[in-house]
């Protein structure tokens, strides 16, 4: 069970956290735009080029202190074809490191569309005879708005070969209440969301009792977390929101079950911008950050 | 406004039409798979090539009809990287050809991560002191689930650049009623959605009446289809659902002002697999079917 292998990497490494590849050219160090430039001249494939060694770099720095890592797509797609043919890369490159990869792409669609998306990230994809993988990550982020039909061929797509995916149910945004906080005979459209997610995936729970279809519930709305926590045990979360977006180690302990598991809490900036901050060297300072906030969650976790 | 460069497409053509290029292994004629397995072997890329010729074949026979082409972001993406560039080669290629490129791709996420969506496909990138285009397309489906600041920065771009977006309001797929139908006094969260829509995009309406932002709402809910265009004139609608997936032309009648303006019905697989079912080349075969959905519209919408 894909969730499961997530679930141990967390206990081996006694740290439930995910580091986030949201790269930007402002993010990365100057020497690396200039050496891009310099081979590729001033265009989105040298960008492209400078995300594959920036991404690279932060691998090699956290791949043996961090279980998983999660790129967003949408930064690598901002570079154009260039970039998205680094970003699958760059979760080869993860997978090989022997790291976790939660591709952050927030997909979504209608049942035969959405079927195209689970073959795309998480499928193979049958054609001359042959069974190709485009993309293979260990799992995937999906949008709930469509409701069960566009999230069933993922969840197939989970059981058929071993993958996992996180569903949006309460986001960490400012304004994720306009829709997901509407109350109907006291419960909450969100809470709805992950209902449909426990009853799509009941029995399907691993060895620590949690399914093969996640949440990503976001640490800057604690209380929520924690009540989602007690109400939908087989959910393993995503918990975006730590750091730059204002969550804290105290934001998420309600994430966790009382074996620590449970939950896997993301940060993005500030550990791949850490560098900005306490300088030295980008891959160091994120080192460097990663192992303080692997000790907030220890103890925010009880690991 | 490109929502009015899509209105005066549509006008000029007397076609409220939109085909969504939808490409699948078994839908391509073999001769085409045939060809590219021999040039580039039984790979992704080989099938890739292929979706690129079936892509550039439908456009070249429909481009003096139809005005606008809707390629479907998963298909191109369950090949991997090289269906990813094809898919832009084929946005690019329909420009070209003066079609209206509705990109559909249903993104969404938080604020600074729709702004790299929006980047990717409706704006542009700055780096190395240049502004690059990655993508280039008129306009882009997104989804609502995550609340107006997931929205904005796509509205932000569609004002500076001259694009659209579609928000996702009513999906056409069977269990879109699960969060969209939930009533709360009285008004579903569609309708919310769809309220927030407006409010964002007020005061940006142009010739038409119609603004930047317009609304998906499914062919195959015609009373819900008809009761939104009376409750939301500022929202121009894309309609999915015809065809193949049961909405008939009777079912979008609702969806259209009394000019005949304010909505685009897509077809995907009754035009792009339409030879299977006639015969004949698929291009000539897709433009007999496009036609004959242009003169069902035409009647339709009363142009």
């Amino acid at each position: 069970m894909s969730i499961d292998i997530l679930q141990e990497k967390i206990f081996a490494l006694r740290n439930p956290s995910v580091v986030g590849l949201d790269p930007k050219p402002e993010y990365i160090p100057a020497d690396i735009m200039e050496k891009c430039e310099a081979e590729y001249g001033p265009t989105l494939r040298a960008a492209a080029e400078a995300y594959r060694l920036y991404g690279k770099g932060l691998i090699d720095a956290l791949w043996d202190v961090v279980p998983a890592v999660k790129p967003q797509a949408a930064y690598y797609e901002a570079l154009g074809p260039d970039g998205y043919a680094v970003l699958k890369d760059t979760c080869d490159y993860a997978r090989e490191k022997g790291m976790y990869v939660i591709l952050d792409a927030k997909r979504g669609d209608i049942g035969t569309t959405a079927e195209a998306y689970s073959r795309a990230y998480l499928g193979t994809v049958e054609v001359f005879g042959k069974t190709l993988e485009p993309f293979g990550c260990d799992s995937l982020t999906v949008n709930t708005y469509l409701g069960t039909d566009g999230i069933k061929p993922f969840y197939e797509t989970c059981l058929a070969r071993n993958r996992a995916i996180f569903a949006l149910v309460k986001t960490s945004n400012p304004s994720s209440g306009e829709l997901q906080d509407l109350a109907i005979d006291g419960k909450k459209v969100y809470e709805r969301a992950a209902e449909r997610l426990t009853e799509l995936s009941v029995g399907a729970a691993g060895r620590y009792g949690y399914g093969p279809i996640g949440a990503v519930v976001g640490a800057t709305y604690p209380e929520e977390l924690s009540a989602l926590r007690k109400a939908f045990p087989s959910l393993f979360f995503l918990v975006p929101g730590y750091g730059a977006q204002g969550g804290s180690a105290d934001d998420v302990k309600g994430a966790f079950d009382k074996n620590g598991g449970g939950a896997v809490v993301n940060s993005s900036r500030g550990i791949i911008c850490a560098y900005k901050k306490r300088g030295g060297s980008f891959d160091g300072a994120a080192r460097d950050a990663a192992l303080e906030m692997r000790e907030a969650l220890r103890k925010a976790a009880g690991l």
